[in-house]
């Protein structure tokens, strides 16, 4: 028997309160295309109230198809003494334009008086009016009652109508916070089930946890166990301080073990790299060990258990990793390393076998360039290039004689305040050629391209469709290693590169390179296939 | 009333197996102590059995002189057919010396059968020779007994049988380990409330939590609710896959709320400081939005929130921060509002009102700044001399007239393939000079440096310790904004800084103009104050 949960993720509205995490609007448009592609069904996106830089966001969202979910707006219940339609966080609320709302109030009678600093019957004329006056304006209206639990336990009977009100008003849904995450699961299933009995089906009732106490997943987890059917949390766990409840853990147990569908069941090996992706265009970096999704979720490193997982992978994993859609890691082992690389390569030489020297020299080379701090996952264009060299079959469609950069400030135009010099060799034929452009690797990149252009004219199809640098060991400051990765897009195909070094330029000079004979390869072949036919 | 609960900890064992993580003797040494100064009463150390390279560790702690802390070598039961006495790894946790061992055996019927490949009798008999033998050498046996939930799910007689051959040879402890991390509290609440009944007190009741399922900490609750009266952890969460349950989490919840002593109560503002020690020592990043201990833990960005916390600090923190020895940060963004500015403006002008004009034109010069790519949050330095400017209390030390930079591959020399010629004006003198880097932006902070070195000979004292960089809006490509941080120290203080552009270049220009700044106003501030003295 499957029973259903509505999710809706606050990664851009509560995922945004933590440090460190600030989304453009290109950023939240990215975020809501990853988790409608999951099949997340509602998307908290802001506060188009107390924000006014969001109601751009809204503006164009409305704008993007999107296949499943739906964008929810946030914002308070409105303020003392005022009246809803006279509230103007209340009105930019519905400029936002959704058909769902998430509106939060007090539940804890020392919210009310001493942060609100109103009186408890007004407070639950602030919850009533609110509810309704939104309710009258068409909305589907999710209440959220703020540090419900904590409220409960010190006064039960106005927490419960605080949440009886917004119900009675006409809310579609009651959800729980419990705001400060230092409540334990115990609490929340008594919490949760006397909500559950008050409301009496008048409101679906849902949970959001928060993870100070290191409590989120179980939290929500003992909620959904008395009875809520809504959970609300962020999808890589981002949030104020601790973070929010961990929604790829939560989708994970719940889906896998406990018979509830959240995500349709197909969708579910998407998790792993939706999670990735969302941290990605944060730029956080997502704890190794996270749960179900981390890089080390199903890393193996003590022989036994290794020896365990391959007589009976159940022996040392709680769900196969494929199911997640994450893989099963063997740490420090050769074989494993092998086999992974011998995949690789047979999709560009099929016929190599096992014990063919080739794989030896992929995997010595892959180590070595690890040590120098390349990293391949987020590289297969690199990648490929590096089995090609090994194999042989790689052939250099042209070769730097130099560059020279020149950067400087103050600039008659800001725009233009980097040259490039650059000289190229093809075959016999040399090209010098010198590009301007916005910071030094905006010029390189125009100039390189310029240079190759009458040689191979089919290269002014490619993009570049990303551009990031992490700082390898920081605490070098700026004589410090960086590894920087590219994105290119051809219209038709799509591949990364990567490039290290202790000069930035330098480092997107070799990421750029490979982008570049990546294409080069990849049509010559085309060309070459189409030929023989 | 207060109840005691004995911890151990076996980040040096279990911890160790976890990816990235690789101890030598030495840092095994630093996290003993650092353990024992806390009041961890076990810390689990080595398996001397399967590593040789520990038992030079036990040889070196057991001269080691411990304020409280007692050292335990960690192994397995002996093999299929073999007695205690013949097995060489049972030796060898005996040449180990302490008093205390850890062994671990099956629980789980189907590893009897398809891992460890004996019969379900012969499994138990392994264990009750082990315990039996190892009581007979005068040591206090702790009995793991590995995968018992999964065990008592799957085959509940069975798994019971094994603990309890284990209490009938002189277990003084049995401690239930969830192994694979994928359990429920309830099932753990109910397997352990089994144990308990089934030994009736014939040995002390313990519980090892994994992190697989997100439920490490609560499964560890689940069973000390339960009755367990020892509980295993590592205390920065470090482990096999997802980490073991995280300690300092456990010690904060269960000394804080619910009434256990764990650790005496006069060291428990020494949590976060030992937490931070042991990542330190394992060269692992400590998430920073780790329960109690993390770096975010108590901080607050939403305006709101801070409001909150300010008339009453239990409103939106469910601890106070200085109990585990953290601290409460309220972090400047556009969602913080005017009262989180304006304690930041009265650290440098406390006479100023909350309705001072001053306030809203930081204000709104921060919504500026951050509409552009700034964030402030990581950048304490930059925002002060914001503040300072907006109070006019601002004054430039130099001015920049113009720079130059030159990048050029290849190049004679790798580490030197940048220069920067810089010219500054100090007054009416103006200084140009040139400097080398391995990069653009290290030449041109030497460049800048040596400028100013006549001038402010001081800023020789100041070093860039940390330098990061985000690409913004990375979909622009090699034309994307970037933001970069600087932290810079000079021995006595840190202050981070952050500058943003199209162009690498210019964004690190601008974050070392204001750490340059930031030095040479408290510099001569200092200078003032001594002279009014």
């Amino acid at each position: 028997m499957t029973r259903h949960l509505e999710l809706l993720d606050t990664t851009l509205r509560d995922g945004a309160q933590a440090e460190g995490i600030s989304f453009s609007v290109q950023d939240k448009l990215a975020i809501v295309e990853t988790l409608d592609d999951l099949g997340i069904p509602l998307i908290e996106a802001g506060t188009p109230g107390s924000n006014p830089k969001d109601l751009a966001f809204f503006k164009a969202v409305a704008e993007k198809p999107l296949k499943q979910g739906q964008i929810a707006a946030f914002g308070a219940t409105c303020r003392p003494k005022l009246a809803p339609a006279d509230d103007a966080n209340i009105q930019s609320l519905l400029q936002a334009g959704t058909e769902v709302v998430v509106i939060f109030g007090k539940s804890w009678d020392l919210h009310v008086t001493e942060v609100l600093r109103t009186t408890l019957d007004e407070n639950l004329r602030i919850i009533r009016d609110t509810v309704a006056w939104l309710k009258g304006q068409g909305k589907r209206v999710i209440f959220d009652a703020e540090h419900f639990f904590d409220g409960w336990k010190a006064a039960p009977e106005y927490s419960l109508q605080s949440v009886e009100v917004a119900a009675e008003a006409g809310a579609d849904v009651i959800c729980l916070c419990e705001t400060n995450g230092g409540c334990f699961p115990n609490e929340i299933t008594r919490g949760t089930a006397a909500v559950v009995e008050r409301l009496a089906g008048r409101a679906v009732v849902g949970i959001h946890a928060h993870n100070d106490a290191g409590l989120g997943i179980a939290n929500s987890l003992a909620g959904i166990e008395a009875g809520a059917r809504h959970l609300q949390g962020t999808l890589a766990g981002f949030g104020e301080r601790c973070g929010n409840a961990n929604l790829a853990a939560l989708i994970g147990n719940l889906q896998l073990k406990l018979g509830y569908t959240c995500i349709p069941q197909e969708n579910l090996p998407l998790l792993t790299s939706a999670v990735r992706r969302v941290a990605e265009v944060a730029n956080i970096h997502l704890p190794d060990d996270m749960p179900f999704v981390g890089r080390k979720a199903f890393a193996h490193k003590a022989g036994m258990h290794m020896d365990g997982v391959k007589k009976c992978s159940i022996s040392f994993e709680h769900v196969p990793p494929d199911a997640v859609g994450n893989s099963r890691r063997f740490l420090i082992s050769e074989v494993a390393g092998r086999s992974a690389v011998l995949d690789r390569i047979r999709v560009l030489a099929p016929e190599v076998e096992k014990h063919d020297p080739v794989v030896e020299r992929v995997v010595n080379r892959l180590k070595e360039m690890e040590s120098e701090g390349y990293q391949f996952e987020g590289a297969d264009g690199s990648f490929e290039l590096l089995i090609r060299k090994a194999l042989g079959t790689y052939k250099p469609f042209f070769s730097l004689d130099r560059f020279r950069i020149i950067g400087e400030r103050p600039s008659s135009n800001p725009d233009t305040g980097s040259m490039a010099m650059v000289k190229i060799v093809v075959g016999d034929a040399g090209e010098v050629t010198a590009e301007e452009g916005n910071g030094p690797v905006d010029a390189l990149d125009r100039g390189l391209r310029k240079a190759l252009d009458r040689f191979y004219p089919r290269l002014s199809e490619v993009r570049l469709t990303d551009y990031k640098v992490r700082v390898l060991d920081s605490s070098a400051a700026a004589g410090a290693k960086v590894r920087v990765l590219i994105e290119s897009t051809d219209g038709r195909r799509v591949w990364s590169t990567v490039g290290v070094s202790t000069d930035i330029i330098e480092a997107s000079w070799i990421a750029l390179v490979d982008s570049i004979e990546y294409k080069l390869i990849h049509d010559s072949e085309e060309a070459a296939a189409a030929q023989a036919r």
